[in-house]
């Protein structure tokens, strides 16, 4: 595996790279969650596996965990050895962001809901993050977890009206064995935070289970699911959301698809999950 | 000459496009100032020039001339085909920007000044449709005048920003006889606005002088700019600007470089021009 650090290093490279190229963004401290989008690459038969680790601090809040997010450059990379990705890029942030940076890409509309109207500039940063290694690595397809669906969206979203040559390959979200998504924060939980966190997927598949009995009205549903994580003395709820599955509108009625989210604080953690009612 | 019209047929037909490619973006109803750039690509030994012309309305203001911008489609086309231009793309307002479209490219800073304080909004209109020409065209080199000096700069700050992978190339603005810089605007001119037009560059070319002649106080070139220019009832000043070549602040004192712009309504027509000092 080779292993590239800087924007001008990667952009050389990509020239030899065999193609189709397939991109894993990330972020790091890497799980069997993003190794799954690893499996997908080589399951859609990609020549070139690339894997971006980059705690992209511009998508982060000033009052985010930026600084203490996790980081295990050793241990990230073995695991990418081990799943026979080609390439590894790990630019610094001042690769990524040189003095004088200044240019965003702005995606309206879908980012004012949810995780954008939560952690305002959020999406600004996931976005520019993305285009960038979408212009630096120009892959055939990229790959991203189901878990952020909001990310998915604005993603799609941005590829689609920027006219960017690639495809999104969107993978269901991966669980622990008692319903947990995974995810890198959940590393932050103690062990009685841990044990609280199952409370996200158990309103989830309360939703689930309530919608398929034949509920349409999306508030009682809505409702169900809080008083499950209210039933939690850990878990404070940030949003329980029921919403259309291209706009992000809250629904008041469910009659065809429906993404069904929710944040929420687990003692200091912040986590999020979601699945789709269809 | 390939006329094409809509997106997905230029992405076709990029894979089967003579490499390098290079692109001049336009807005139509050419001059000779257009036909300089394609000659410039000529002249770098492109392969493919791919010439598009899109009225883009995103660029312009609520109340500024996008329905009344001059148009000519036969007489562009065989401009172009005359300078040996191998493919005109011509889409349709509603190709590059679907129903739904919200995805912004917006760049800091340099926007905020000259042209951009005067059009809010236009570089973001600029930025964005630039943008999607680049990824969808994916041209090795783009071309564009310096006669709209600090819309190139937003240009190569974008494709520096976001790692575009093309290299942007400046040509020098083309004048008439008279030292009028072209423009598709001259069009709006009668005649006597026609002759007041060329004290845009009359009041260039004095900024020159009284710099030739040891003057490194900005304020007093910028007053004998519009003495010039008040000298002229048809003229009236929109900004003088003598500012720094990268940041466009506007300068007190000229040590080395400088770009001096300005932006004058003759009538109800608005021009620009800029020459740089050295």
């Amino acid at each position: 595996m080779r292993v590239i650090r800087t924007v001008s290093e990667m952009q050389v490279a990509r020239h030899s790279l065999a193609e189709p190229v397939g991109l894993v963004p990330t972020m790091g401290y890497l799980h069997d969650g993003h190794i799954s989008l690893v499996k997908q690459s080589k399951k859609d038969n990609v020549s070139t596996v690339v894997v971006s680790i980059f705690v992209n601090p511009t998508q982060f809040g000033p009052h985010e965990d930026f600084e203490k997010y996790p980081r295990d450059e050793e241990c990230d990379l073995a695991m990418l050895e081990k799943a026979r990705v080609d390439v590894a890029f790990l630019p610094v942030p001042h690769e990524m962001y040189p003095s004088g940076f200044n240019t965003w890409i702005e995606i309206k509309g879908i980012t004012e809901k949810l995780e954008g109207a939560a952690r305002p500039g959020h999406f600004e940063g996931v976005a520019t993050v993305c285009n960038k290694l979408f212009n630096i690595i120009q892959p055939d397809k990229a790959y991203f977890g189901q878990k952020d669906a909001q990310q998915v969206m604005v993603i799609q979203k941005m590829v689609f009206n920027l006219n960017m040559n690639l495809e999104i390959v969107v993978v269901p979200t991966l669980r622990e064995g008692d319903g947990l998504a995974m995810s890198s924060r959940n590393y932050y939980l103690n062990p009685d935070e841990r044990k609280a966190a199952t409370v996200l997927y158990r309103a989830l598949l309360k939703a689930k289970e309530v919608r398929q009995e034949g509920e349409h009205n999306a508030e009682i549903i809505r409702k169900s699911m809080s008083a499950i994580i209210q039933s939690e003395p850990l878990a404070k709820i940030d949003y329980v959301s029921i919403a259309d599955t291209v706009s992000l509108h809250e629904l008041e009625q469910i009659d065809s698809k429906a993404l069904v989210s929710l944040a929420v604080r687990i003692g200091k953690t912040r986590l999020i999950d979601n699945i789709v009612l269809s």
